[in-house]
């Protein structure tokens, strides 16, 4: 890795690991989640807040800072980090996902994306070299490659098409990116088709690069199919470098990531479920605009660390049912100090050598709390959260 | 004044005084701004960044909260600061002003109001008596009488006989009144009049209470016709007792105020100027929205504490653009925090001897960036606040 980089991997529990992501702004633990600040905030929880949940490293979205305000006045602000008033490490994602998702009449041949703004319908180029200008300026400690993202389920040569190009555009990305203070972190793609998984990964690691995404999933697959993708991917990743699994997931998703080699995860699944009154806690999740919660005076989670635990259920049931600001805010904090915990659990239990029995064991809890989801409409499933932005 | 509470002026400079106001859950100093918790959270703002931001006491509301969660709740949870996490004194507002403006089909005789739910529609009886009993139970330090509340301007006879009324209600509330751990404030009415003022507050000392209030202003009469009337009122006043100008109001009426001997205060505009992006420094206000703040790396206030003040102005500007919830927290959080830092300069300058020259050069600061105003729709005069609630 270049000057001001390093990754070590501190433990292994069969697939499992603890590593230490060293990054010119700092160092982090893996297993590491990056809460979501897609437009250089995590929505509703100032910088401060957010560090105290835990939290070593953030993740924003080029393409909507791009748009807006623009990377000139993020570099001018001196960066990314230093424009959100955070001290740690930062990451960013291309935009890729968020060109096919969000922008309209996209259009995409071999030079790049061509679409407009969902913002003011205004035309916009991303190429592989602009994406890597843009984040340049922005001016993240880890930039990610443009990839190609095609919805799934897809024609299986629509998806070969899609990975090979996203593979020459990591190479041009390769070529383009410049600044020596940025590593420039490749992404794997090719759907749930495990040979075009290996290819993917094979031509990212003969470019080379610093640390190795898996892109393309949490997009509706489920689990399951989430999990094998990871099986006949990790292994094809060398065993040196960070690898981040874009855009994951829900609690159990991530133990099961770990589970299976990956490092790095963000998801914007613990703000925008607490938005919508959802909190997760180690014995399931809780529903907190259900009338049993109003008189509640137990915190959401006992032994929680987080503000929010400082009051009882039935008060922030109260905001949300007053449609107070607050309430969203107390339980997006208190569902990103969950996140945090859950892999600081994790990675402590890669170290002690008892990855094994502590993930049976999260995963009986994080399930045992079920019967309060119902199926209300409020109900994220895996993959609603979707790739890097909010 | 009953056991636990107690008032000392402990400096004077003119009619402006510099008092300590203690209760059973703390003391504060006056003059005070009491930032407005109308459904037990001031708006946006987590209840550790409220007491950072320089605050000793808050107001609630009692209508609101009869309304929801409902008294018992709040009750049930240890009463109105325990229920919103705050370890200092509490105020609630009886209601009377938000039944005359925010509840339906409001209809008022000797015994009360009778009135629908804004919420809801369901019917609502608020009586002195009830009253009383519905803000025992939320338990704040102080309790508001009910009052009978007219628009203004109005004829003299309809202003009389409901300033007449609130007496009535004011000797009720006193009698009905019978927490001992809960001080009750009496409420002067009258309008603009001075002969109705001060037979208001005459028949109020006749009474007896612990603090008096000073209501029915900051409703669109204007700063000199409120000074005005406070001129005509406070010397009817004991100088012994807290005087509390309700809902008031812009930085510079509170200058004047404080001026014509008020010692404390309650209003919406911190937090609901903040909400759309309007900031008040000590060198006048600031519109956010402004493109010329798009680059601007200084805070919004050199020297100001806060955690907005932290960050440079365009990035505040880039959230309110891209409608983050965080840009009106944080500037809610400046906002308030400029109204703590302003009364306590006041304070101050009284216990030094210069409350003259302080309060003139805070007035040529404060209207000193008042070519930042404009005319856009954000802009909001005195009185707009509205008394207690938001």
């Amino acid at each position: 890795m270049q000057p001001g980089f390093s990754f070590t991997v501190d433990a292994t529990e069969g697939a499992a690991r603890a590593g230490t992501l060293v990054t010119p702004r700092g160092s982090v633990p893996t297993p590491l989640f990056m809460p979501v600040a897609t437009a250089a905030t995590v929505k509703g929880v100032d910088i401060g807040r957010v560090r105290e949940t835990g939290a070593g490293m953030l993740l924003a979205n080029a393409y909507h800072l791009h748009l807006r305000p623009g990377e000139e006045t993020v570099e001018q602000a001196g960066g990314l980090a230093r424009f959100m008033g955070w001290d740690g490490p930062t990451l960013t994602d291309s935009g890729g996902f968020q060109v096919f998702s969000l922008a309209r009449q996209v259009r995409v041949d071999e030079d790049g994306a061509f679409f407009r703004s969902h913002l003011d319908g205004s035309p916009v180029a991303f190429t592989p070299e602009n994406s890597m200008r843009i984040q340049e300026r922005i001016g993240a400690d880890i930039a990610m490659q443009m990839d190609h993202v095609v919805p799934l389920p897809n024609d299986r040569a629509v998806v070969a098409d899609a990975m090979r190009r996203s593979l020459r555009w990591a190479a041009r990305c390769r070529s383009a990116h410049a600044r020596p203070d940025q590593a420039l972190f490749g992404i794997v793609q090719g759907g749930l088709d495990p040979e075009l998984r290996r290819e993917s990964a094979a031509g990212l690691r003969e470019i080379g690069f610093p640390g190795y995404a898996i892109g393309g999933l949490s997009v509706g697959e489920g689990p399951e199919a989430m999990i094998a993708t990871l099986g006949v991917t990790v292994p094809h990743l060398p065993a040196d470098r960070p690898r981040y699994l874009m855009g994951v997931g829900q609690p159990r998703d991530i133990v099961a990531a770990v589970a299976s080699g990956i490092d790095m995860f963000d998801c914007v699944l613990p703000s925008r479920c607490g938005r919508n009154s959802l909190v997760y806690t180690f014995a399931g999740q809780v529903r907190l605009r259900n009338a049993r919660h109003a008189r509640d005076p137990r915190p959401l989670e006992e032994g929680c660390p987080c503000i929010a635990c400082r009051h009882g259920r039935g008060y922030i049931r109260h905001l949300f049912l007053a449609g107070e600001m607050l309430g969203p805010v107390l339980a997006s904090i208190h569902n990103l100090t969950f996140y945090q915990r859950l892999v600081a659990r994790l990675r402590d239990a890669v170290l002690a050598g008892r990855f094994e029995a502590t993930a049976r064991d999260l995963l009986a809890g994080l399930d045992a709390g079920a019967e309060e989801s119902g199926d209300d409409a409020e109900a994220l499933g895996p993959g609603d959260g979707g790739p890097a932005s909010e």
